[in-house]
C-alpha cells in the first residue's frame, strides 16, 4: 500500500489534524465534539447556520467547504461511513444564532439516518434545522426515481449557492429554496479508470481491468452503468456530457457553470484534456459556459478518474456563485 | 495505460485548448505562438512583463501561474522538456511594455540555453530581460553547488511574489532581486511513493518498488537521495522537513509559509496528514508557520508522492505573499 499514511485506523483523525492547523484562519474544531470542524467566527450573528457532513475520503468534500460565505460546521465521518447523529447534532448547536439551521448533505441511507435523528433532537432543544440532499448522480438510480439517486460533485454547488444566501441575510426558508433549487439544476456522472483501497482494508474491494473504465461508477466504488472499453478522451468527455444533459434538458441558450473535479490520483493535466471537449459538447448543444472549476474538489481516496457536473444557472444563481467566498476547498 | 488522453503525441496541445477554454477570464493564447498563453490584459500598461515557462506534466505549473498580479505570460514545453527559444522569446515580446520583462523559471538545462537565446533575441529588439533561476530541490545537489540544484515546487512562492512585486509598481531591478530573494529563502524536498509515465512512452522509465520510497525524487523521476523502506507518514514528514530545515539553517523564531504539493496521483486526504507533522517539527525547531498552501501545485504526471518547500518569510515577502492575485493555479 503505497501511501502516507500512520495507523490506518487513524487517518482521519489525522487528516482533520493536519486540516485545522493548516487552516486556522478559517476553520477549527469544535469544542464539544472532536468530530466537529467548524468557522472560526461561527456561529455568526443573524446568519442561518449553515452544516454539511458525510464520511471521509472525499477531501476537500467535506470539511474544506467550512469557511468564510460557506458551510459553517461540518460533521466529519470514518472513511467512507457517515458521521454519527451525534456530531450532526454538536456541528447544529454550534453554528445556531436562532435563525435556524440549514444542513445541506449528500444522499446516502446513513446520513439520512443520521441528519434525521440530529433533528429530533436539536427540535427538542428548540433549535430548527431543515435540509436538503444532494441528488446529483445521473448514473445511480433512473429519472422516473431520481429522489434516491446519491449526491456526488454536484454538493459544491449546493454549498457555494447556500453559502451565499446565508451570508447575503437569507432566511432559514430561502436558503432551503435557493439549495434545493440548485440540487433541482445540477447533474453529475463519475468514470472510474481504477479503484480506491480504503487505508484500514489495504487493498481495493473492487477492480477496474486493464484497457476498461466503469462509466458512472459512484464516489465509494458503487457499480456504474456500465464496464466499457477505455475510450480517448474526447469520447470519454461526450459521452460524460452527453449522460448529464440528456437528464437535463436544459433548454437551448441556458448558461452552465461546470465543475470538473479529479476523483484522487487523477493528473491535472488530464482534467484539462477532458474539459476541451466537455466544452465543445456544450457548445453543440446551444449551452454557453458561464465559469468553469476544475481541480480536486470531492475526491475518492486514491480513486483515478474524474467527475462532470453541470449546473444549469439563472440569475439568482449566477449572483450567488459569484459571491465572495473563502474555504479550503473553493474560493470565489 | 490507464488515462484520460486522445493521441498521446498531442497531450500538450489538447491541455493548452482546455486551460485557456476553462479559464477565458484570465488567459488566452498568444497571437504570436500557439505555445504562449498569456495573460489576457498582457501587456499590462506601466508594469514590468513577467514570464515563466518550463516543460509540460506539472500541471497546474506552468502555464497555471498566468493571471492577475502573477505571471503575464508562459511558454508551453512539450511533456518534461524545455519551451524552444522561440515560445520564451515571444512570450517576452508579448509581455513588454518598455518597462522590461523579468523570466522567474526553474533551473534544468535546456530551460537555461533557451531562455538565455531568447534574452540575447529580445536584446536586439530593444527589449531588456533578466532572468531568475528557481533552485530550490535540496536533493538535486549539495550546499557547496547550490547553484546547481532544480527548481521544483518553490517555483510558485517566486511566482506569487515576483508577481506581486510587479503589480506594485517595482522596477525589473526590483521585481528581480526580490524574486532572487525568495529563491534564496525557499528550500523543497520531494519523496515518491510511485513513479510517473510519459503518455507517449506509455510506461514509466523507472520504478518504485512496493514498500519503498525515493527520498528526494526529481520533479522528472531524476534519482533522489536514496530508495528507503516506506515508513509511516509521521516519519517521511519529520526527515522531509529536518531535509528542508537543516539546508536552509533559519534563526529561530523565524517565520515561514508551507507549501505541500501532491505530485500527480497523491490523494488530497494524506497531504494533510504529512502536514500535520511538518508543522509539529518547524515548531519543535522554533520556526512559526505564517501561511500554508496544500494541494496540487506542481506536478509529475501521475507521480504519487509530495513535495515539501518551506519559505523564510521577512516583512517585505510576507506583503507581497499576501497580496492579492488571481491565476488558475493560486488565488491569494
Amino acid at each position: 500500500m503505497q501511501r502516507f499514511v500512520n495507523d490506518p485506523d487513524y487517518i482521519v483523525e489525522d487528516m482533520v489534524k493536519g486540516y485545522v492547523k493548516a487552516h486556522k484562519d478559517l476553520i477549527k474544531r469544535s469544542e464539544a465534539n472532536d468530530r466537529v470542524v467548524q468557522y472560526v467566527n461561527a456561529p455568526v450573528e443573524g446568519k442561518v447556520g449553515l452544516v454539511t457532513g458525510g464520511g471521509s475520503g472525499h477531501e476537500p468534500a467535506f470539511l474544506g467547504y467550512v469557511g468564510k460565505n460557506m458551510m459553517d460546521a461540518v460533521a466529519v465521518g470514518e472513511i467512507f461511513s457517515s458521521p454519527s447523529a451525534q456530531a450532526f447534532y454538536d456541528a447544529f448547536m454550534s453554528v445556531d444564532s436562532g435563525k435556524g439551521v440549514a444542513c445541506l448533505f449528500g444522499n446516502y441511507a446513513g446520513d439520512n439516518m443520521n441528519v434525521k435523528m440530529a433533528i429530533r433532537k436539536a427540535k427538542k432543544q428548540g433549535v430548527t434545522v431543515k435540509y436538503v440532499v444532494a441528488t446529483d448522480d445521473v448514473a445511480s438510480s433512473p429519472k422516473e426515481t431520481k429522489e434516491k439517486r446519491h449526491g456526488i460533485a454536484g454538493g459544491v454547488f449546493m454549498w457555494k449557492i447556500g453559502g451565499a444566501k446565508a451570508a447575503l441575510g437569507g432566511t432559514l426558508d430561502e436558503v432551503i429554496d435557493v439549495a434545493q433549487k440548485t440540487v433541482d439544476n445540477t447533474r453529475s456522472i463519475c468514470v472510474g479508470l481504477s479503484p480506491c483501497a480504503i487505508p484500514a482494508v489495504g487493498h481495493p474491494n473492487f477492480q477496474i481491468e486493464d484497457g476498461k473504465m466503469e462509466f458512472g461508477i459512484g464516489h465509494h466504488g458503487e457499480p456504474g452503468i456500465n464496464v466499457q472499453d477505455l475510450k480517448p478522451a474526447k469520447d470519454i468527455a461526450r459521452q460524460m456530457a452527453k449522460a448529464v444533459i440528456d437528464d437535463m434538458e436544459p433548454e437551448e441558450g441556458s448558461e452552465v457553470a461546470v465543475l470538473m473535479s479529479g476523483l484522487g490520483a487523477t493528473p491535472v493535466m488530464e482534467l484539462y484534456v477532458l474539459y476541451d471537449e466537455v466544452e465543445e459538447y456544450l457548445k453543440e448543444q446551444g449551452l454557453s459556459v458561464y465559469k468553469v472549476f476544475i481541480g480536486d474538489y470531492v475526491t475518492s481516496l486514491d480513486m483515478n478518474g474524474a467527475a462532470l457536473t453541470v449546473l444549469k444557472l439563472d440569475d439568482e444563481l449566477k449572483e450567488l456563485l459569484d459571491y465572495e467566498a473563502k474555504s479550503p476547498g473553493i474560493e470565489v
